[in-house]
Formats: structure tokens, C-alpha cells, sequence
């Protein structure tokens, strides 16, 4: 089992480099038609063209797997993550950053098996970073070895997080309410790059000390979650309990002690769950 | 004339290179030093250096110069635009980011000659961008040439701004303020990478359409607002009149449309000046 595994990581990998490619040459050939008219039609046709280039290869190379993605989803299939190997997939993570040519735009696969996922493979495309992770055997950008901040001090860190898309008064508020009160422990600062995956990244990479967010999606951190643990992190729920990956909120941090303190400080909501049943 | 300034900038850009490779070198290697213990002297000391290397490289080439920088300030020298020559110089710009390693540190470099900007040299290391303007001449990243944004609707922007290290009650109170009707306009979104000189650097490239902050100083945004500029983008200050290099406050824009309407929902307040007198 093992081994057959690591043969859907490797593939993962290629794939996601595949698909990284196709989405960096849209927002470097691309641009000029984006920052014209119709840029939501240009990221939907990028991102449903890397989904189904990624469905396709998957369901040729592993025909029994399920699979969870953000355009598919959008399209009507399931969103229930089932004890099925079941590949997560955002296509383009970052849709906003890559509709203005901000650096950062990632390419996310998850695994999960017995709802536990077994790797994540984060492609950061324009950076050509691809950090990878397999269930105890460490994490990785561009094959080296990650690992998490060894920082306890809430005042020595940096804290990653965005506001979302969202734009609901009452959502607003919490957002900001949160980052204030977190702002204000004090911490270094807060950051954001704009995707969730990469911000998970940086966690595993030391160079912020947690993330968290309210109102992301399971494509957004399937594969994320586990290249933090992998690197030392660790995972949960806005308050305090395990993460849910289907909840849409995630603190993924250095260490309990830091994941702790700012959970404390977050004004926590509940958005509709990604496997909430659909209305017909 | 022109050509004493183009050999300034000739320099400058070789100057910012042998810095940011200092600055580099002292990411990747002391790391493990700043998460320890005292990380604030570490990056005092690379402050310093490398500011001491641009000094002593400027007064050598350009006896006649005037210099202005964050360390020589803090050091008690003058921070005093007069018509001579000055170098406005950043040899950090994102110590934050530079203690956790989060990849945006830029080495910032302005020229201004009757205090106009002649030239601007923006050295983001360790993405290894060299950003530069010559007045006139247009500005670059890597040899490319840099254009603003054309968008004019403020709901299709990305409006890149900072927290700050202020956490004064006051100061957070008129931040948040203005970032949340700035957000609720609603725009894209908000960003920052947690370096004025790289925010700018993102107008100029046209992956935001704008960067306002209250706080930075004279040295953080010199270099910046000359590319801005040349890449064909606008400056003004917060209140929406002319930019004042050393009041601490900035807009910088793609157009004049989409700096007007950041300026209405800004907060404004004003901090101590770069060249206010000194207490003695």
C-alpha cells in the first residue's frame, strides 16, 4: 500500500508541475486580456482547464480514486470526503493574486485515505517552489527539508492571515476584530500572501509562526495541513478543537503554545460547511 | 550633468547588489542566531554594515554627496534635505520580515538632486529583483520594462498597504479604519509583503493598483516613488495634495482616478516629521 502511494505522490507531483506551468504562462502571456474586460471568465477557464487536466490524468492513472475539486464541485459533483482514496485539488489557488499578476498562485493536491490524508503537494507557481510532504517523512520545498518556527513567544511572531473574499458586514466585523486583538497581543506583524496554500507553506517554512482563517475551503488546505505537520506544526479548529476539513476553518501553526494563544483571540464564525448538504 | 547622474545610478545599482547579497547571506545564514535570542541586535548590526558599506562606498566616488539614512538618523546625524546630492538609503528595508525570514527585504537606494528624485534603485534580495528608475527614463525590474496598472475601477483593485509597528490605541484605531472602508468599497482585496519599497515596486509592476501607508519614512520610499512614477504612475500625499518626501505619509497609485478615491476613505493623522528639529 505503501508504495502505491508514493507512485500517486510522484504523480502528483509531475501533475502539479504540469498544471503550475499552464497557469504561469496565463498571467504572463495572458495579463493584458485580464486586466481588460473579462477577467473572472479567464480565471474560470484556467482554472476548470488545470482541474480537468488533473481529473483526466488522475482517473487514468487510478481509476477507483475519488475526487474532490473546486471546479467540480462549483459544477454540481459531491463535496464528502470518504474513506475512498480521494485526491482534494485546487487548481489555482490565489484566483485574485493571479488575476493581477500577484506573485503568488499556487497549484494544491491533497490525498486523503480513511479521511486522513497521506501527502500534499503545493506547487507555488510564479516562485517555482514546489513543497511536497508524505506522511512521516518530512517536508519539503524544492527538496529541502522544512521546518516550522521554534519561536513560543506570541510577541516575537508573525501571524498569517487573510480577509477574504467576503464582504458581509458581520463577517467583516469578526475579520477585523480578530486581527486587531491579535495585532495587538502585540505581535512582529501580520502577513498574507493572498492563497491559503502558500501561507500554509510559510508555516512549514518557519517564516511565519501561524496562519488562520475562517470561510477557506477544503481544496484550500488539504494539501497545506499536511506539509505543516509534517514539518513540525500542528493543526486545528478557530476554537481550539481538531480541524475539521470540511469545517472551512483551519489555525495551522509553528506549535500548540502559539495555536493556543491566538485561538483565544479569534471572534469565530460558521460558515456553511463544504459537505452541507446541496438545495435542490 | 546627466551623465554624473547616470554614473551615481550606475553605482547605485552595483551598490544595492553587494548589499543585498550581504542581506541575503544574513537571512539564509544567521537564521538560527535571530530565532534564538537576540534578534534585534543581529539586525542592528546588519543595519549598520551594510549602511557603512554604502556610505563609505558614496563618500569615497562622491566626496561632494549628501547622505541621509535609517541608521545615520538613528545615529543622531541630520535627516535634512537640502539641494545638494543626496543619497536617501534603506540598507533593510523589512527588518521584520528580514528576523523571520519571510522573503521580502529590499535594499532601497533614492537619489535627489534640488530635492527631485533623479533616480531610484529597489534590490528585493532574496526574490533577487533589482527594480530601477532614472528620471525620464522609464523603470525596470531586471532589465524589463514596468508599467502600472490601467485599471480605473477601484472595485477591480488590489490596494496594498501595512499594518505598521505602531500599536498605539489611536494609530491601530485610524489603520484599521481605514482599511476596512478602503476594503468595503469593496476592492479585490488588500495586500502587503511587509516592505514600503517592494509595495512600490508592486504599483510599478501593476500587481496592485496602489500602496498608501502613515508612518514610513523618507528613506523607505524614496527609491520607490521615482519607479512608481516612471512606470507611469501617480504620488500624492494622504490628504490628497503633493507628496512630501519626509512627512512620513504616501499614496502611490496607477492613476490619479484610483489615488483620489483611497484618499477619501483615509484616516489620516500625522506623525513627528523626518526633519523635525531634534530635542536637545
Amino acid at each position: 500500500m505503501t508504495d502505491l502511494w508514493q507512485n500517486a505522490m510522484d504523480h502528483a507531483v509531475a501533475l502539479a508541475r504540469k498544471a503550475g506551468s499552464l497557469v504561469r504562462d496565463a498571467v504572463q502571456n495572458d495579463m493584458k486580456v485580464m486586466l481588460k474586460s473579462s477577467s473572472v471568465d479567464l480565471v474560470t477557464k484556467t482554472d476548470q482547464k488545470v482541474e480537468q487536466l488533473i481529473i483526466d490524468s488522475v482517473k487514468e492513472k487510478f481509476p477507483t480514486h475519488s475526487f474532490i475539486g473546486e471546479e467540480s464541485v462549483a459544477a454540481g459533483e459531491p463535496c464528502v470526503l470518504t474513506d475512498n482514496p480521494t485526491w482534494i485539488v485546487d487548481p489555482v489557488d490565489g484566483t485574485t493574486n493571479f488575476v493581477h499578476g500577484y506573485p503568488f498562485v499556487a497549484v494544491s493536491i491533497g490525498f486523503a485515505v480513511n479521511r486522513k490524508l497521506e501527502f500534499g503537494v503545493v506547487y507555488s507557481c510564479i516562485e517555482d517552489k514546489m513543497y511536497t510532504a508524505r506522511k512521516g517523512k518530512g517536508a519539503f520545498c524544492n527538496g529541502q527539508l522544512l521546518n516550522v518556527s521554534d519561536q513560543k513567544e506570541i510577541s516575537q511572531s508573525i501571524i498569517a492571515t487573510e480577509f477574504g473574499s467576503n464582504r458581509d458586514t458581520e463577517v467583516v466585523d469578526k475579520i477585523f476584530s480578530s486581527m486587531r486583538k491579535i495585532l495587538c497581543l502585540p505581535i512582529h506583524g501580520i502577513r498574507g500572501v493572498g492563497t491559503a496554500a502558500t501561507n500554509m507553506c510559510l508555516v512549514a517554512s518557519g517564516c511565519v509562526e501561524a496562519y488562520y482563517e475562517i470561510g477557506i475551503h477544503c481544496w484550500d488546505i488539504a494539501a497545506g495541513a499536511i506539509i505543516v505537520t509534517e514539518a513540525g506544526g500542528v493543526l486545528m479548529d478557530v476554537d481550539g478543537g481538531p480541524l475539521d476539513l470540511m469545517s472551512r476553518r483551519v489555525v495551522a501553526a509553528n506549535n500548540k503554545i502559539i495555536a493556543e494563544r491566538i485561538v483565544k483571540e479569534i471572534d469565530a464564525f460558521t460558515p456553511l460547511r463544504d459537505d452541507a448538504p446541496t438545495e435542490t
